[in-house]
């Protein structure tokens, strides 16, 4: 199958597709293109963010809320969690503070069925990011990355909702992850077969696959009158 | 805010969720329930894979298709990509033909938006898979694993479409990874708010969240009078 495997992490070149290009595979769908990279980033606040773990060794991937901020992408953890122990580690390559992590976006657009079972594929928009994230220590810089990340979740969620108390604040541990080892792929087109298999009696094509968001449903606790800003 | 982090790696407990279970937070979300975890592992065929990348030593995590085959996982990769190189490496720790990977697969099923930004979270199903993954050397087994992913994108895909040939087999690395080091973990509620915001001014409940998959759309290419085989 044609997966979206190979080297997902980086890449040098740019690869504008257009409708007349030659279909691609693998790590020539690759781009770095700021807007393509932005423009997936800013689709959706949920990525997989990984971290190597210090006691076994092995990667640890965990879903979690994250935005886009110019440049850096902003994430957020419980200061007692393992990313965080791992930052606040002193003995740490590169010193505490930081820690190597891959934070790892993905849109999926479509199942792609082929002739062949090995042409199999997904549409896709994909962002992964590599490098050093680093714990954000000034205060109003870590109110505003918490409030971007409220405001990916929903428009101007951060302004109709009650604001971190220092306490809160206190016990959240906010990192800083610099857009400058990051690709983006893109698969968009349907299934590319080998040639011998084009007549064959098999069907191929793609299967659309998208992400509804349906009516909010209050709270039951919510008083009456209480209503969602829509933020836009 | 209430975030999905708190070491999702691993759980020793198993914690049943009824309707009239307190509301928990973190690693008290955390089951190992055998069901639990092959359910969100056979509601989609799309996970996030974790390695650590031997080059430059930080994780790197891609989106990839997989299939649970009973008490494993399994998945491939082109034998050119880096997973598949860092397995056949001899000086790994371990030996040739296993890698330490993480396997994450999650379900988004709402944005929860609660009165205080820090209570705000996910509702979701999500499952981590830690462990070594082994190189499938059998052909046969290697052929029942390409099939189960198939069929994880599409029921009985693979008994409708040219199956792989000698080259293809060659050219591509299946993976299998055991359910050993497992942990699901569910959240499916409202905003739990702080008492004290309980009468605040602010909205408070779940916007829903769910992937949709539309009517297939045949390839341009193919020819009339093909159709596509349901599965069921």
């Amino acid at each position: 199958m044609d997966t979206m495997q190979d080297d997902g992490a980086t890449s040098g070149e740019s690869h504008a597709r257009t409708a007349a290009s030659t279909p691609t595979r693998g790590r020539d769908r690759a781009t770095w293109d700021r807007d393509v990279v932005a423009g997936i980033l800013d689709a959706t606040p949920v990525c997989h963010l990984s971290y190597v773990d210090d006691r076994a060794g092995g990667p640890i991937t965990i879903p979690t809320s994250f935005a886009r901020m110019g440049d850096d992408v902003v994430f957020h953890s419980s200061s007692g969690a393992h990313v965080a122990a791992l930052a606040r580690d002193p003995d740490r390559d590169g010193g505490p503070g930081q820690v190597s992590v891959c934070l790892t976006v993905t849109l999926v657009d479509g199942w792609v069925l082929a002739r062949s079972g090995m042409h199999h594929s997904m549409n896709y928009r994909a962002v992964v990011v590599r490098g050093t994230a680093r714990l954000v220590p000034d205060e109003a810089d870590r109110r505003a990355a918490l409030a971007a990340v409220l405001d990916a979740v929903w428009p101007k969620r951060s302004e109709h909702c009650r604001p971190p108390d220092a306490r809160e604040l206190a016990a959240t541990s906010v990192f800083r992850l610099p857009l400058d080892v990051v690709s983006a792929k893109v698969r968009a087109e349907g299934a590319v077969d080998d040639p011998a298999d084009i007549d064959g009696p098999w069907w191929a094509g793609v299967v659309p696959v998208r992400t509804v968001v349906d009516e909010p449903v209050p709270n039951a606790d919510l008083a009456p009158g209480i209503t969602l800003p829509r933020g836009s």
